[in-house]
């Protein structure tokens, strides 16, 4: 495909997604379709080429009837993932550079851009100035606390993790609402779940730092190491809030390395009047939060700040002869292969630049305080209801909630909801009970859509 | 941003990129700006949205010099990373789509359209019937090659891996050019550098299986448990190809895991001629290879099969009460989650299908040949050269080569293409001897650049 090729065949691209987008109300928020459906749809790969136009027919006959669509403004499941327009066309950028940013070397301006970006943020967000030099893009939140956890090993085993691993005595602390991947984390690293923790909830369902303490403590006494505690801002459950700073005295006291997990609540951080939920985040070590949740950027694109960056490169660095450039041996430079999993990475940073320069600070704080406003709003009609109730506090734009009556209608009226297409919801379980859980987050959700939604559940 | 606004814009973009790629040929091929020229250049965070011609004069002015341009047809450095334009295409419908392929009933189509792409593969390179079922795309080799040790980790543990951690008496086995992955694999899972054997190579820089055989016996008379041994099939600094069916019958014969790293080469796989070199592959446990280096996939894409899913679905999986749902507990689906680092995933089987739909097989197949014999050529040019030699056998599109002079006439020649701009071309060390890499290997080289890149290293 040369590049006028690409110009003719990229502009019908472009429109078949606006296309898309302009009627995504069209269609069902999740897929109906039943398991082996699509592939049963599928021809072989073709010996010899074809034109585009045959990729775009399938796409309407058989991706789109298979796909659950996140975009649509009803989708109110697990977390909402906004891949905003501009920041498909940054990703588009990126893809169109085609550069690989691992060093430096590699491509300067893939690194120099991320960390602007990153140490921009920790402006606009108020973070701490202990997390200036320090920020990275990694994909997820899940690989992000991966990379926490290895940072930790590496600095309680006083740098010698690296070279002799782990020893079967180090523990990790979380909390039964903590999100799943740190659980997943400590396995990858070796740990195991036997060296999880999972510490006690209060009421709010937010950890109880009184059983965090004394599970450090029996762990010490039993000669154990304790390694990371994973705090959450925003569980995915709830949205509970743990104590940070509280954990954050805790973790210093021990030597232990605190990562605060935001992925999802992460970008209220950007408005004032949200910040209190952050408190103590000056203590933290690391901390994450996911652009692709709820800062309106396509996924992947998961910020993380670690204090320590120092730390995490000694851990993760690995320099073989043709990786070695001056640039690197200047030490002039930040070599991004260094802070992550894999060794490669694209130029995600153009997806957030083209959201941030887009939409301006103002236009995302506004896109946040909307779904807040709203979530809010249902909040009042849930309340004022004699069927439904709140299991749990309502968390920014999430709220929980379940029929009085118990697990039974509650899932009914989940199951019907879902069936009708016109929203999608999911659920967790608070203290055994079903609860269904109302994220609010799609960039194009009104007030109508919200109201439809409890029109329906509450029918 | 509105679906017409996208529309207009979305034009504008292509267009950008189609010009870009269309005077690649104008700019220097590596960078030439200095660390901290692009940060010097960039502006605050705007509070208030801005129009994207603002960003795209950004990306004139500042990016463009701060890149290094990994589409040039004069990017002979690492290995080329092929973004090509239908490629470009499929990963901006996947971002248009903005959907989450981490469980199947997040969107059917993300998971069955790979399925069905990962098993078609396996039938158009010409691979074992054992890894039908058990394909999935990574973001990179190097997950892979964690991946592969996190269920190898497992399958030696009976089992227990995931509840227990490591012990500390586990091994690994690679060679001295095996790619540093799979190192740094080792240390994340918590085995450490000390679990690391690296392996004498022969003259062809090929992993000597009576040196493997003796330290695997020397470790298990130790007390120690030999977990996983990655076998290299075209290896980063020469192309070299370790010998996989003896090394997989060693495996076999205690159980050790074989995982197969072809990163760069594997693609060759899809031409009957090149197969010769994936001659044992039947015996791997698992296999790895990058259709963003040779298979003109943009990058992220690593295509990996394992011939034990369940293995890897063991010791991945985690299933919290949120993502529980009837597809997956109705056991008819896969839910790609459980075969990966991270939790959220991509629609990156679109990039690939566009590839592979656009191209068709032929055509991908046209492209692997045509750097191959443009290898071959330039190896022609070398060996008739009086000053110049090779300093191992070149392996389908990767030379290695050095001045007869030594070290410093060769450096001399890579530093004066390099500033030249109009090739990038890196180097590695052959038992001790610098030589310089040529990789030929992206979309639009030609016959007359790789002849402009000998004249000037010949010079």
């Amino acid at each position: 495909m040369d590049p006028d090729e690409f110009r003719r065949i990229g502009h019908e691209v472009v429109d078949w997604i606006a296309d898309y987008r302009a009627r995504i109300e069209d269609f069902p928020v999740k897929s109906q379709v039943e398991p082996g459906w699509v592939r049963g749809q599928l021809g072989a790969l073709p010996e010899q080429g074809e034109g585009f136009d045959a990729l775009l027919a399938d796409l309407d006959r058989v991706v789109l009837p298979g796909t659950t669509h996140w975009q649509h403004p009803g989708f109110y499941a697990y977390f909402p993932a906004n891949a905003s327009l501009p920041s498909v066309l940054g990703d588009l950028l990126s893809s169109g550079l085609g550069v690989q940013g691992m060093l430096w070397s590699t491509s300067p301006a893939a690194t120099e851009v991320e960390q602007h970006l990153m140490d921009e943020l920790v402006g606009a967000m108020g973070l701490p100035a202990r997390f200036l030099g320090g920020g990275v893009i990694q994909d997820t939140a899940s690989s992000a606390a991966l990379v926490a956890l290895l940072a930790a090993l590496h600095r309680t085993s006083g740098g010698k993790w690296r070279q002799t691993g782990v020893d079967g005595s180090e523990t990790v602390y979380v909390s039964s609402q903590t999100h799943s991947s740190v659980e997943r984390a400590a396995r990858m690293a070796g740990l195991g779940e036997q060296a999880v923790r999972s510490i006690e909830v209060d009421a709010a369902l937010a950890m109880r730092v009184d059983d965090l303490a004394s599970r450090i403590r029996s762990d010490v006494e039993a000669g154990r190491k304790p390694v990371m505690v994973c705090a959450t801002i925003g569980t995915t459950g709830t949205g509970a809030v743990d104590p940070v700073r509280e954990i954050a005295s805790l973790c210093a006291e021990h030597g232990i390395w605190l990562h605060v997990d935001a992925a999802w609540a992460g970008p209220a951080a950007l408005c004032p009047e949200f910040r209190g939920l952050f408190d103590g985040l000056d203590q933290a070590d690391s901390f994450t939060a996911n652009a692709h949740k709820w800062m309106l950027t396509a996924f992947d694109l998961t910020l993380f700040w670690t204090a320590h960056p120092d730390v995490l490169v000694d851990a993760l660095t690995i320099l073989p002869e043709y990786l070695r450039n001056t640039a690197t041996e200047s030490g002039a430079v930040v070599d991004y292969r260094d802070w992550q999993i894999p060794l490669g990475r694209r130029f995600r940073a153009l997806k957030l630049w083209s959201v941030l320069r887009w939409y301006g600070l103002e236009g995302v704080r506004a896109h946040l305080r909307g779904h807040v406003e709203l979530a809010a709003l249902l909040e009042s009609w849930v309340t004022a209801d004699d069927n439904w109730t709140l299991v749990a506090p309502r968390s920014l734009s999430l709220l929980t909630i379940a029929h009085r009556d118990g697990d039974e209608p509650t899932k009914a009226a989940m199951d019907r909801v879902n069936a009708a297409g016109e929203a999608f919801i999911t659920h967790t379980t608070v203290n055994g009970r079903f609860a269904i859980r109302i994220a609010i987050g799609a960039e194009s959700t009104r007030q109508h859509h919200v109201r439809a939604l409890w029109d329906a559940l509450s029918a």
